[in-house]
């Protein structure tokens, strides 16, 4: 499989069925379309599968909802409440009473700054089980939020940062929130992806850290995401492909060129792209103009889901007044 | 002339040269290497050379600072000085004892808010002139400085907001700042542009708008700019003439389907290419990373710019204080 | 009567009264009360009573809410809708297709920023009227917003900008917004004052600047404001008022210091506070530590309001929608 | 000795001395006069001096610059050096090649945020020993920073967050930065403290943390703060001393008012003002009303006056370039 990179598993999967239009073994799709929203689940359930899709065994939710960019407040519910079924489904076997929320990514970059965001906008209720000295409560989960920042602003990795509260905190649960990159456009700032698998913080640029996962922390993370830039070298190695496309049914030569390009490899091509791109690869970025508008909506919705969620005796009407 | 869009004169002298080989009728170019950056002086001389470039008659000075993105203090100041020099040479002839400063853009949009974050910078001293009943001053000039926002914030045109303060405050001059948008990636956040034409605020992005300018407005008009994002259907296409140039040189078939394209017009394929694009386009833009960081310092240096230019009994090292 | 500074009508009153036991002439005043809130209507009948209180002929609204600080979304949504009822009883004979809303302060200063707050958030629809050539509808006002800023920041004097922009939309009415001073801190970030006088930005930091009336702007305007901070001089004021009235029940000395001080007017103990203060006064506010967050709070509720009021044809469930 | 709250050392002593007229046993003092600036040397000695004046063993440094309000870059760059030479004085025994900077405050508090925004600003270079896999450097130290928020942000203890960093990073030294109360307004945004002592976080406000010094965390911890709020009753204490202060020397009954004032002892006074107060209290503060902007310029000069003291090969010239 060719290694275009993109953050979500629904991509590394139609990646590989544009290239071999066959099912992936070892991998199950599942997809459930609603009248606002779609929700696909694609489980990697062996090795094989996972070699194939180049992703951990485990399972990934993706909810789409096109028209999230322009949503009203009825959406935006709807949005919160299919996000904290989806959430609970992956929680159903674990242990979470208490839970710590990782807010992962930058707050000096607008495109990157959806998980700190959340964090400011998410119901933290540790302090009150500590200043009541209670365990636990029927009515609310035992939950802390952190931003850990990344390397370039702390010095210091992030894997150590959580690490150390994590030690301190001792969750049952972690749930890391991140920006991810999308390869298409029309996927930055409405889609979901929620996870079991964890996460690498900034693995979607290249960097080799050390990941968030169960084997690392001790305790299990879900990791969820959402699209908010294209990565610039899959823009414009789109946009030629639909152009060549085009041209290849209107003229021989065309024909002829484009037969030429499809015997590079698309990972030839991509790389052909990437090299030609450089000077302007590594800090530049495609987004939506408006994307810490967007991102500021979103984290609205995830924390609000979140709440949902974790808190089960506070219902939508409610966590609402939790939210700034 | 093709009418790939730029905001930049230098770039449509580009452009033209790139396809005629030849100098512009009717336009002059003059250019100054410094050790760190460059300037370069286009004049529209004519209505011979304003049909051919697109531009008014007026005077365009480039100033390209290839290291800015990561400039040091001393190279910083070194481009408020520069700066100001050539602001002041475009001032030589006028009145400019009474200064109105426009930050047009939208502060609510990274990318868009380079004028709004250096009115917030600038040294405004048109209240010390009210309160101490003065007309005019030797060490300083008297500056009011705002910005207007934009109409998708405001309800109102820009040009009415503007023109209402022109009246109530009856400037000698207006020098307005805006966000512009280059060709290419290698300009955005180095380079600034100081023109004595006026400026149509919004016009890069197609809006149809009343320009602000001496016809209009009554003052001369000097703005001045930096590009803070590329436009994407430019990137794409300079791309794609990178990629069929190299293919050119080396395969038989590669070179037959460079002259195909080549026979395309300029314009047609930018046309296609925008076509194609068009799900992308609109609200998407291509920019560092960390645009917002970068526009916070080149407020800086284009405040100390206007401070130094404006306020002839404050030097480098005081108008520092000013800055926040 | 003495000249205890204020910015609510309801305060005078109280001030009033406390020293004459009496009942003002020339003055109406309603109280209505609900279980959440309560209504005050001050109505200052003619110059008699105009004179006594110190303030214009009109109607001065107090809506008190003591619970506001905590809120949740119920309330807050029953504070913009009792908000949006009174406001449209001061428009009931007004004029109110075109509508101007100013958003008056400081947007640097924390306490100062509720005007700008509520303009950043409310419904803005001049535009739409303009993009579709109409003149008015029936579901929506047309709206155009701004935050002229302060003197300190622009040069320019509040009205300066406030008049150009009324001599260029021609609204029926304008409506400012600003945040006032308040002498009790229970009423800080509790209480909303809506009055069809009008309003004089920086009247209450002792600044002598130019209306918003219909006198100066040629339409009528509604003025609204929130206190957001307690004058320091008035906190020591009432502070030592209550530990010497505490000391005047328990001993002799205390009774006759408290008559000493009682012979001083009230107008004479204030100045010396406010003589003692002078090194903390000017820039010292007292305030909620968390202001900027409660300001936040408020502005949505006053933009939720003037939305409701303002766009019959959107309800409470939908104006959250235009709410970031 | 009573216990008025103070965060200074210089002011537990003043207030001592005001009470007592005598000399502190066990604690030394030492006053440095220069043009600009004044610098107060207060060593609690042994346990006695401890004891009399509520604070731990060690060294308390004070800088007062009482222009700095209004300070323009000459005299905030001689603030950065003198406060970087009363670091390097406390640090002068101490191993400094690794250090890791606490910003401790909140940050959706304006006055509460002077660490946080420190942190924003200072040169972090851990990344870069880690990158180039280096030990150490002659011309910067090995430099890490974080912001741990408050518990009601994170729901975690600061001190479990910070003790969890240093077990991971672990530093040879610790430097925590505070906002600060004072008991009198001049000192507000004009007084730095260092002392050697560590510091317990949120202890200005009674509650009751574990301290982060070298006993818990088991290195040394410097900590520096300023006073960006006056304590409600002290404020009013103050004032009403100074008012009863002038009426002694004025009237008779003055005079027996304020003896009567004077057998209630210092502490009875300050309770009774505080009960009086007790509305007032919890969430109130006393402070500059531009406290946001002020602490931008403080930040700057903190963070300045660390990277001076910590990368020896970085001058005054230079630091600057590493703000933002």
């Amino acid at each position: 499989m060719k290694h275009i990179y993109t953050d979500l598993a629904i991509e590394s999967k139609e990646i590989y069925q544009e290239e071999n239009k066959t099912e992936i073994q070892g991998v199950s799709v599942d997809v459930v379309e609603e009248k606002n929203h779609s929700v696909t689940t694609v489980k990697v359930l062996n090795d094989k599968g996972s070699s194939i899709i180049g992703r951990p065994i485990g399972t990934y939710i993706t909810i789409e909802v096109p028209k999230l960019n322009n949503a009203n407040e009825d959406l935006k519910d709807e949005v919160s409440i299919e996000f904290s079924k989806v959430l609970l489904s992956l929680l159903k076997d674990l242990k979470k009473e208490k839970v710590l929320i990782i807010g992962l990514g930058n707050w000096n970059i607008s495109s990157d700054a959806l998980g700190p965001k959340v964090i400011d906008r998410v119901l933290v209720t540790r302090h009150f089980f500590i200043n009541y000295n209670k365990e636990s409560d029927e009515s609310m989960a035992n939950v802390a939020a952190m931003s850990p920042g990344v390397l370039g602003i702390t010095g210091i990795e992030t894997f150590d940062i959580v690490k150390g509260i994590v030690d301190k905190v001792q969750p049952d649960l972690l749930i890391a929130i991140d920006a991810l990159s999308s390869r298409k456009m029309e996927r930055v700032s409405t889609t979901i992806q929620i996870t079991d698998v964890g996460i690498t913080p900034g693995s979607g640029v290249g960097n080799h850290r050390v990941g968030l996962n169960k084997e690392t922390l001790g305790v299990p993370v879900i990791s969820l995401g959402i699209p908010t830039v294209v990565n610039a070298a899959t823009m414009v190695n789109d946009t030629m492909d639909l152009i060549i496309g085009s041209l290849k049914n209107e003229a021989e030569i065309g024909k002829e060129f484009y037969s030429l390009l499809d015997e590079l490899s698309e990972q030839d091509k991509y790389s052909l792209i990437e090299e030609v791109l450089n000077p302007y690869m590594g800090n530049v970025i495609v987004t939506p103009k408006d994307i810490n508008v967007l991102i500021d909506d979103l984290s609205i919705i995830i924390a609000n889901g979140l709440n949902i969620a974790l808190h089960p005796g506070i219902g939508i009407a409610d966590v609402n007044r939790y939210i700034r």
